[in-house]
């Protein structure tokens, strides 16, 4: 469990983190999809070194027919390639308080990269899964230290999960070979659920009797108001809109200054449990709000760009805030701590950006 | 100037500046040439758009024949492609007591990529530069607020400086168009000297008849002891040795674990003062040393790799060192306390790990 702390400041820890997993400047959302180098990365251990020459994928456990499969074989089979919302499950962790002691993530855990692979599901109906399979588990082959257990990076989905006809093993990202810290040669990609799902650098498919109880699975990645809760397990992406902070920042506050006049305020919004159906902007801190103007997404897994003209005309300090609602009726509340819990995850707030129009 | 705290904890400031700009996860020195996506960035504004279809670079001021030339013709001019190590200034910062406050920096604020451009001396000879030019000033296309100015990020070389044949533009990284945060489309790469110097998203390159007195000149990018020096600049890169941390982490505390026995240790060494000559390997906080092997490097600019065999005999707990020294003689200090200045800038202790062996 993640260590909770009231300090308003950072622990060494917390910067070791920060400066090892890099976010996406916020504004990377002008680019419909995230270029190689911006979209956020959560790295648990080491970035491993697979070499593609000798790489082999095991499908193993309870199917009739093992499999194992070079890269070439899984590059000559069915091919999809989708742009995907990705977003770390400890996003807006930093904005609580008190606060888990991880990832120090605000609003930046995010990207949206185009991802080619083929699909899981006709993997797993060919090795044959057996009637006592009842999760797919997927190791990685980053291997370290968590929660004072030594582990592979491993997480499991249920057989309805893996089955999605949308989750695939990935080799490109972008039209590129996976980047090396995204998980090279070969990734899991969870469409709609929080980043930890989609499990990089695939070591071995193994289909499971028994439901998986490793760290990943149980001790973190859950929604917990306290230690001794079991709490429910972090999946689908709560819905969020972001805007491309307007204006010009100052460095080490980040705080933008504007010019006085209309603005053009433009961002990116999605939900992991349906389409973004509206999307609000706010000038006055939440008080108020507009609707916003929804773009087409370009995919059913993509983020949607929003905008909206904001008329600055009085100078003065303005706080901007975007509000996303999906399909399915879910918010954004104003105040991260209305959905604080333990580990600090699915942190879903509203943005609240610092403006002086001068 | 840095505002100095004696905290050991960090701000909400420079927590967000760590999330924005990445560090090089450590275990990147495996590679020779920095993959894309690994390679450390400190963006100081926002990373603006250019569009490259309508791209041009004035060269301007004192000058007797003002050049303006498209992406097209510059990349038509001759071309070289060099390994070039890079760290930004601030490389140490967070290990100083008291700490400037600004990019919270430890050891990870480098790369070594490779850089294709043209060289920046026959363009500035062709454009015939006036006896009464003393200084290249280059601006980029970034904007904001430091130090209450506002200002685009812009950067002075010396005509010595600006005419040594190893500085380009560059318009690739890694043999593929920049990425757009790492300068796109254009970009000045000033080879030995911290990443302050190279300025990205080139806007205009002018000769002046005077001193360049900006922000980022006078008042950022000095060692001074205290604020009413006037200080020297900041330039070359102090040497420094680096290894990759053996064993494998602790999520939260990066504290490696390692079996015992002998263990490869290996790492990169590099000096903008001249050659390595020397790098040193300590399993003992820095008592005793034993010299390292070092292979030849990929270029005059580029880092070496250097590797020393390990013999971890006992379990127990120690602190691993590496420590270079140049053929100028400048090696690093054991304490980084020993080089501190007011900006936290240059500082170069010998890195220390942590390591469980068990």
């Amino acid at each position: 469990m993640a260590r909770i702390t009231t300090s308003p400041d950072f622990s060494r820890e917390e910067v070791g983190l920060a400066s090892r997993n890099p976010g996406m400047p916020l504004e990377g959302m002008r680019y419909p999809v995230t270029p190689v180098g911006m979209h956020y990365l959560l790295i648990h251990f080491d970035i491993p070194f697979v070499d593609p020459a000798t790489y082999e994928l095991p499908i193993t456990g309870r199917v009739q027919k093992p499999l194992r499969l070079t890269l070439d074989e899984l590059k000559a089979r069915p091919a999809v390639t989708m742009p995907v919302m990705m977003e770390c499950a400890g996003t807006g962790r930093a904005h609580l308080s008190p606060r888990p002691v991880s990832a120090p993530w605000r609003d930046e855990a995010i990207g949206c990269a185009e991802w080619t692979g083929t699909p899981l599901r006709s993997l797993l109906e060919e090795a044959g899964l057996l009637d006592d399979a009842v999760e797919v588990l997927f190791t990685g082959h980053d291997r370290g230290i968590d929660q004072e257990v030594e582990q592979s990076y491993e997480r499991s989905l249920t057989l309805e999960d893996a089955l999605r006809e949308e989750v695939i093993l990935a080799y490109e990202m972008n039209g590129q070979p996976l980047p090396l810290q995204h998980g090279f040669p070969l990734r899991l990609v969870v469409p709609d659920w929080y980043g930890m799902a989609s499990v990089k650098w695939l070591k071995e498919i193994k289909a499971i009797s028994e439901p998986f109880e490793g760290v990943q699975q149980t001790v973190l990645y859950h929604y917990r108001q306290s230690e001794e809760e079991s709490g429910t397990p972090v999946t689908r992406q709560n819905p969020r809109a972001l805007m491309v902070p307007p204006g010009m920042p100052e460095y080490l506050s980040r705080k933008r200054h504007l010019s006085a006049g209309r603005t053009l305020v433009e961002g990116r919004a999605w939900s992991g449990f349906g389409p973004v159906e509206r999307v609000e902007f706010s000038a006055d801190g939440g008080y108020t709000w507009d609707d916003a103007e929804l773009d087409e997404p370009a995919g059913r897994y993509a983020w949607v760009r929003w905008s909206h003209e904001w008329d600055a005309r009085e100078p003065g300090e303005y706080e901007l805030c975007a509000r996303a609602t999906d399909a399915a009726g879910k918010t954004q509340p104003l105040d991260n701590d209305e959905v604080w819990n333990q580990g600090g995850y699915g942190i879903n707030g509203v943005q609240r950006v610092s403006v002086s129009v001068g």
